[in-house]
């Protein structure tokens, strides 16, 4: 007798679905709360798997995933990151390069762990389903890893922050990491003191929420026809 | 009085973790299964919101989300699935061909709703918060507002399928996007009559499902030192 191929327990509660929000809405990106307490084994194997059950186009599972403890390791990433942060902060104007000095962007040698999450575009052969006239789609399967890896964080009460001021050759470089694999993200991993209510960027007064409803179209690119009933439940 | 600039309810219960994960692994692409019923307004409302609350590098939001209803629309992102797809199925040999002409890959006609997220570059103009070294941040935040829209849609009992065989041009064409926006992805969105337990690439003997521990490493590019610990808990 076969197994019934569809899933068991498949329908959500209400109770479960908020559950979902919840963690969807209080994720935060974290730079400088994290406290030195270590992860547990059981709660970062968690996190990976999570991860790991990303989508991934044409089932390819494109991703690695580094975690990085070692002190060393970090600092090498961090001054990577003041290198280019430096040459960043020349970038804005005004009073605006003066608040970006001001901001906490990363927390990369605080946070107990750093986790680099990699794309290897040569996975499973040249030839991949839903890859071959979008040939993006498998930098985007790693991204989704990255987004589960973040809310599952959140759900474990473990902050994390993306750290992208970063060039990708030297991320590459300190974690010895090939030309061939293409590096996504690095993000720093850890239990922290607070979530902050909203976007650290929004509290500072950088860029507001843009209302939904500005950016929710029907039918076409702009199209606004017809959807009164929606466009009420978009605040 | 200032308010708390913190999150009140912020910790997570074992019980709301699980409900996170339990969304996080039964999470499908679907692309047979959708049934005619209409999605909600307050539904569909919910789905969006969650997306629209993805991280954005530098705040940046650059997404927006046209919501497809109408039928001689979804037909013409349906034509451009087909001509894309017959070029595909000649990329791939022998049996490989002809097991890839019998997946089912789409329900673009068939699912009530389509959504395609779509990315403005230059939404906040030219210098972005944590964009200066990765110039594909906002694509990877559209990417993260795909992939919460996608969990919420689990959450709310509905399926979400990614169509990525198809030709960005002919998706604009189709909906009337500039040439200026950049589209992520187009999502066939509905009831369905069950979830799949595995993904059916799986299923189908397309791929397996990798090992976790064959990808985690430790401090850097493969290494394998001094974790065992965490290792047993990959599994």
């Amino acid at each position: 007798m076969e197994a019934n191929p569809y899933q068991a327990d498949a329908e959500f509660t209400a109770a479960e679905r908020d559950s979902v929000y919840k963690c969807i809405f209080k994720r935060r990106d974290v730079r400088g709360q994290f406290l030195p307490d270590p992860i547990p084994d059981e709660v970062l194997g968690r996190i990976l798997k999570a991860a790991h059950h990303a989508p991934s186009v044409g089932f390819m599972q494109p991703w690695d995933f580094i975690v990085v403890r070692d002190p060393m390791v970090k600092r090498k990433v961090r001054d990577a990151f003041q290198t280019a942060n430096t040459e960043a902060a020349d970038m804005f104007e005004g009073d605006r390069q003066e608040t970006y000095r001001r901001l906490k962007l990363e927390g990369i040698v605080e946070a107990p762990v750093g986790i680099c999450v990699t794309c290897d575009r040569e996975r499973t052969g040249p030839v991949v389903v839903g890859r071959t006239h979008q040939r993006e789609m498998d930098l985007y399967s790693a991204v989704c890893a990255v987004q589960n890896l973040w809310l599952a964080a959140r759900a474990e009460n473990v902050g994390v922050g993306w750290v992208s001021i970063l060039r990708h050759a030297d991320l590459r470089e300190a974690l010895g990491i090939p030309a061939s694999i293409q590096t996504i993200a690095y993000l720093c991993v850890g239990y922290v003191s607070h979530f902050f209510q909203n976007p650290e960027l929004e509290a500072a007064g950088w860029l507001p929420r843009t209302p939904l409803r500005d950016v929710v179209w029907f039918d076409r690119w702009h199209g606004r026809t017809g959807e009164e009933t929606l466009l009420q439940q978009l605040g």
